[in-house]
């Protein structure tokens, strides 16, 4: 598998996870079909997005892969007229957002970098990959946005895991390895914090 | 009357109806002259400006023609201080908001397919061009945005418009044509669903 | 002192200003260190951000300023531990806050104006520039945002200042004397509305 089918794979992979939260937040929002289909849009695709724009990395990624809107089409479509899905209770979304906080940070950091940004703006790139996507929905949703609360890391995972795609790249030839291994950091370090119920405090 | 034309008087027209909506938005907060202005700005370039910056259309389109927020500062004006123009109910402001939608719902369409944009991802633009003022206009007012509450149809015509547009682009020669009458769909669509109070009901 | 020096000193003040207010502001919302971060370089960075966008000036500021978040990082960490730097009181913050307000509305309409933008839109760049990191800190926190208060003048004088510096261009040679002149002016304005309880009224 190339490098750019890796990048394809998890960004399928990651839309499908935040456009579900999403879909879930917009149902507890009770609104209709097409509000749904809006706010799972805007969690998948805000995060990269914004990180195009910025970089002026042209055309926008879900411009020109069309299918990507429409899986999340026919996503909302099921998931309006089949009551059982929208059963799903929030805590089971916990794992497929952090995979998604995961994969858009770390894509995020690598494209950044593979445009000559200097290290430090691309980990804050990654991040924004990572957290604009649910920070909007809050906001539209009208809620102080959930990675600004003291509720277990969130946005410290998604910044441990940028940096360590950069060292990685560093130790290791090719991006796929450091994609993974910074993937799987921010993975098990949002779950440990959210089983452990850890926080950053100040003194 | 060249395309072009068309196309400038027709987002002429859709950018007062906005401005309009936004200045009726901003009285009802009570706020100053300019967070009149600037709310009408907002909601009438917002959806303009997140269409281009996405599409990388350069330059923005208000940035090249200063008569648009020049001639909303002159209406800003006026209608600070004549209190009669405030007196407008907010239910006057159904038609020329549905006008709005169907103008940049169609033009965004229209820019986008032009610039060769698939299809779908071509008619999203269109809807989010056409939604997005009235959306942020919404997240600065502090309120849950009105597309999203359950109440008549709002993106639902806006979809159907850019739909209408795309399919029509096959059948008629020249984009006059289709623009006429998908605008003229969003609009009657979107004045039955007020007139006969449609929603989209989940089963 | 070159007019890139001068540019880059100012740029640097500014940043260091809203920065500070950012997190002040994220204090008083009681988030933890990495909210603290981001609010403030959302509000330091968010009004340059969406000029550079808008005008698709590449690569935007701070992506190749990397100094600048690595500042504001450790800016956050010495306020996250030091007591005292958060008992700061808000009130102290307003001479700060014009002063950034008054840099990067100036700059914003001086870069625009360079790039050849109509004189109008080059203001509105401008005010855009000065006002929406504040505005994008304001809606993230969840409230109406302050710049569309009645309270005191706010983006009146930030059009002022754009609108100084853009008549005195005419008047001087070289971009220096104008930018420090409309610089003053806002701050001087901005500080006055604060002092002397001034309020745009409807009549």
């Amino acid at each position: 598998m190339s490098l750019a089918d890796l990048i394809y794979l998890l960004e399928f992979v990651g839309i499908m996870a935040f456009a579900i939260s999403g879909m879930l937040e917009a149902q507890n929002r009770d609104m209709d079909p097409v509000g749904v289909f809006a706010i799972a849009c805007i969690t998948a695709f805000g995060g990269g997005t914004l990180r195009d724009v910025i970089l002026d990395h042209q055309p926008v990624y879900w411009i020109s892969h069309q299918e990507f809107p429409i899986i999340i089409l026919l996503l909302t479509i099921a998931f309006s007229y089949v009551p059982r899905l929208r059963a799903i209770p929030a805590r089971a979304m916990i794992l497929p957002d952090a995979i998604g906080l995961g994969i858009f940070t770390v894509l995020g950091t690598q494209l950044a970098l593979s445009m000559g940004t200097p290290a430090f703006s691309a980990c804050l790139l990654g991040v924004i990959t990572g957290t604009f996507g649910g920070l909007a929905r809050d906001i539209i949703c009208n809620e102080v946005p959930f990675i600004f609360r003291k509720e277990h890391l969130y946005a410290s995972c998604a910044l441990a895991g940028a940096m360590t795609f950069y060292g990685l790249t560093f130790l290791v030839e090719g991006d796929a390895i450091p994609i993974l291994v910074a993937l799987a950091v921010t993975v098990v370090m949002r779950l440990l914090s959210v089983h452990f119920d850890l926080r950053l405090q100040r003194h």
